[in-house]
């Protein structure tokens, strides 16, 4: 039985030691959001997920979501009481404005607790995690009516929410989309069409389901420009804005899938069904990309939580099983054999996955507070510069953590031998549920060149260049530092070749673009270790401050000095072979005709 | 649907053009072995790969194995009927000698008809080649009578074999197993314990299923010098060498697990189960290792069957799949969309696995080729170089096959976008099966630790030594010419940096052993990537001679030189990283306290 504990106490270290929460005192909701008070919410928010979710993890994935004839979903057993309770305690309400029944708290403590729930129970966690994607594009596009009417209700939890992009024949590139939506008298549309990997698109989990649907208005433009946004509800709301008629929107059937079985993914048909239009006609897939910008970070944090979770039993089972005995001479001798923890290549793994799990943590929420900044404050430069800069890293949230989170997760279930491939222990599904988020959301081959094709050149290459002078600036301001000098020197080489591979990009990929396909998901990880390796050495100069300081727990920033020393030795070169793949170009891989693979 | 394509072309460049396998005429059995004859061999199991096993791949994972209560146990539909095929037809007796009934064609042949098979069908494959292992160490290990009594039926497939090694509290250090031998006044034993992870343990496929058993006699020294072998029939065999009377041992579970539903993975219980011993008392271990080194390389051949057919199925994918357009312009205008192959980074992933794949194949046949050497030459001198080699590469061949396999597995998944996750489309079950493959036969951190603990320092490196002789040789031959550069440039780099690696780890090992430990992994990678250079180097100089030669297909031998060379340009910097990890010793690792993890 595999378990779990939110790693409360290294969240409040990122949010006090080295992101300085206090510093934000003046973005609105922040000045409530006490050390004390959010250590309260994260202590409570690790309980639930200890408590109330990681146990319906397993029965989850043995029973999946079943279908009836009548295109009901039932959830598997435990999951509506949890997800009542879950809703009754406020979880769903963290991130958004009072006025609609949220609490106002920051969305960098808001990703912390979708970190916890998400290792306690990633399929669970999708049905409220879709619901706050589809409450933020309403936030951002809706009409003021409209908001009143949906999002009070899906902030508490009473219905749900789903994002509708994916057609049959297109799911990259939607615009090819065939749904179509004709104009009603009375202004309303009715959608046709077919929806296929709706996650959480059908369930009995809540009264209603409001799903945001991209379709073509008869007439629209063809591709992108003609897209626009609607919203579904399952059930029709009557006068009195309570759910009504049945819309016509019905579950076809749920996919057969590798994992997350806990979660239903439907294909969705539509025939006629009633839908509103949510913002300006063609424009809706602006309106979507706020949603999937969002949902981008949460699928960063799921490959951290699958990450951690795995850790976690990968460590418990490393400390308690008996095998072999020490090659440099045994550890403990009453016992039969030693726990395999004493044994390097198992330390290895562990390291590894420990220093990746902390910086990806930071890197998520540094990235969550520049999503704060951007819309909490009321200074224009640092809004602009927030937003730069969390456009800059969404991709490699997604793209790096989601690809690294599942190689860690195959390398935790590694540590069991034959137990890991074995159901009964939990470490499979870790596996299985993880795989999912290199996919969704955009595949990280399409964050890759998300990155390098548009992120990249925006606005002149403001972004990066604002990045490399951050990073830049971080290694000068340590250079001369005797104890940061083992994150400093690798972390400045790292630069080095990011900047190099950035240049190669300019020179190269205007010359042939085909240079910048080929180089970009090499890039993505390039920069992803760089930006690992600036939250080490943030995280070292907090250790060491603490250190010097006298205050808290010793141990525990030693702990993370050496942890983050790890990741500078055996992480990092990775560096130097990604910018060799990147320099030698696309000729090779263009050379043959598609019918020659 | 997946489908599959056995790569008889590809096998047959390998035989003939790379390895020069009529140059070893003056082995046993290989005379008779023609490239014809090969030829015709090879087509008929491509055959019966693709028309018999494939077919029932996915039927196998979704049915799986089913467990009655009397602890017998049902294979998937059709498997019964395939297995009685595939026995008629004679492919379970390839490589054994005539005299037990086998075809005594050489174990080159065998590992690539084990390929097809495997990518068909590697549930299924894992029946006959569990009992091939176990054929392999009676034939070695078993008196006269017992070859008799046991071997032709089980060469006939008539009856299958297992191998009982682990017991719940132990799989990699066997010195701690409790199974117990108690002598009978006959000669024969009872035997009485658990084990568990039996593949192929319980099934309806044959009609008595011989059970290979580690155990220890009691009295016997603890730890690994007093484990013995034993024979264990499901049914003891009549008088007249019939399966009789039901034995001891019932199947008391199947695990459920991530993949390979398709074949029965048994807990064993044996109670009082008449065995008998298998060569020397208390030498049992020695008589398994030889079914181990099989097994090794078998599974090996799964990492790289799994990869192949992921591979084949993600092609046909990116060739038929439209979605976007080239970044470097419209490919086909006429259509929607251009298909996904045209984009550098789908290619990059493609490539990756392609020039993996057939590298892999080259060091399968190259390694089964040494086996071949060493067990039916009649120069002491060469069998013992072969032996050197098989024994230095084996763990290359299982570890980096299977770890690169798997990775291959996920990337053509990744290939699909979201019907990759979509159990009906059957990459995700390639993904599922491959995962194992690291785990089975020694993990592969053992595989990591038998070559830098065993392998490496054998007979004062001399198999080491050997072979830095012969890729060192191979790199002066041919460093003058320039068709070779870009090969050779790379390769020799990539030797360099293996031997310095090689020297690092003879001088810090030996100061503190944890340093080898904590080397071993990426030692292992960096070899593996030394040995797959070594190939393209191989193949790279048979397709420039065929192709200057004017013979034969000249399209197909220039796909090779791109495939090697993209080998070269973006896999090969790899070696880089590794040697940088290696150097940074293992105190970093070993620092924290097994309970602050």
């Amino acid at each position: 039985m595999p378990s779990y504990a939110a790693p409360v106490k290294e969240t409040m270290f990122l949010l006090n030691d080295v992101l300085n929460i206090e510093k934000y005192n003046n973005l609105e909701g922040f000045a409530d959001a006490t050390p004390d008070m959010i250590e309260a919410i994260l202590g409570e928010a690790g309980k639930m997920a200890e408590e109330l979710l990681q146990p319906l993890n397993q029965v989850g994935d043995s029973e999946g979501c079943v279908r009836s004839d009548d295109g009901s979903v039932r959830t598997p057993t435990g999951f509506k009481a949890a997800y009542d309770q879950y809703s009754e305690n406020g979880w769903g309400a963290l991130p958004f404005p009072e006025e609609f029944g949220g609490q106002n708290l920051p969305a960098t403590i808001n990703a912390c607790v979708a970190e916890y729930v998400s290792s306690a129970n990633m399929a669970f966690g999708m049905y409220p995690g879709l619901t706050s994607g589809a409450v933020a594009a309403l936030l951002e596009h809706a009409s003021e009516e409209q908001k009143q009417t949906y999002v009070p209700k899906m902030i508490s939890g009473e219905w749900s929410g789903t994002m509708n992009l994916t057609e049959p024949h297109c799911g990259t590139d939607l615009g090819m989309l065939r749904t179509k939506a004709v104009r009603q008298d009375d202004g309303s549309f009715k959608i046709s069409g077919q929806k296929i990997f709706i996650s959480a698109g059908e369930h009995d989990l809540t009264s209603n389901i409001i799903h945001l649907v991209i379709a073509r208005i008869e007439g629209a433009p063809e591709g992108v420009d003609g897209i626009s946004l609607f919203i579904v509800p399952k059930f029709v709301l009557d006068a009195d804005g309570n759910p009504g008629e049945r819309n016509g929107v019905v579950c076809g059937s749920l996919e057969e899938k590798m994992g997350i079985h806990g979660n239903s993914t439907a294909v969705l048909n539509y025939d006629d069904a009633t839908g509103y239009l949510v913002g300006t006609e063609n424009r809706g897939l602006k309106a979507m990309f706020v949603m999937m910008n969002e949902a981008r970070l949460g699928v960063g944090v799921q490959g951290l939580a699958q990450s951690e979770v795995a850790y976690q039993n990968a460590v418990t089972y490393a400390q308690d099983r008996l095998q072999g005995r020490s090659i440099s001479g045994t550890k403990e001798p009453e016992k039969k054999a030693d726990p395999i923890i004493v044994h390097p290549d198992v330390r290895r793994v562990l390291m590894t996955i420990k220093s990746f799990n902390e910086a990806a943590r930071a890197l998520v929420m540094w990235t969550a507070l520049k999503g704060d900044i951007h819309r909490r404050s009321d200074n224009e430069e640092d809004k602009q510069a927030a937003d730069d800069m969390m456009g800059l890293l969404t991709p490699i949230v997604k793209g790096v953590i989601t690809d690294k989170g599942f190689d860690n997760t195959v390398m935790a279930q590694q540590m069991y031998g034959g137990h890991g491939y074995v159901a009964e222990w939990g470490m499979e599904q870790f596996v299985r549920d993880a795989r999912i988020a290199m996919i969704y959301e955009g595949a990280n081959g399409i964050q890759a060149l998300d990155l390098v094709g548009r992120k990249l050149p925006s606005k002149g290459g403001r972004a990066v260049q604002a990045y490399f002078k951050e990073v830049g600036s971080f290694c000068s301001a340590h250079k001369d530092n005797d104890d940061m000098k083992p994150f400093i020197a690798p972390l400045s080489k790292a630069l080095t070749d990011l900047q190099t591979a950035t240049m190669w990009l300019m020179q190269n990929g205007m010359a042939n673009p085909d240079n910048a396909g080929a180089a970009s998901t090499d890039y993505m990880h390039l920069f992803g270790l760089v930006a690992f390796g600036h939250m080490w050495g943030l995280m070292a100069v907090a250790a060491h401050e603490k250190i010097a300081s006298g205050d808290g727990d010793k141990e525990f920033y030693e702990k993370k000095l050496v942890t983050g020393k790890f990741f500078m030795e055996r992480v990092m070169p990775e560096h130097m072979a990604h910018l060799a793949r990147i320099q030698t170009g696309a000729d090779t891989m263009m050379t043959l005709n598609a019918e020659a693979f």
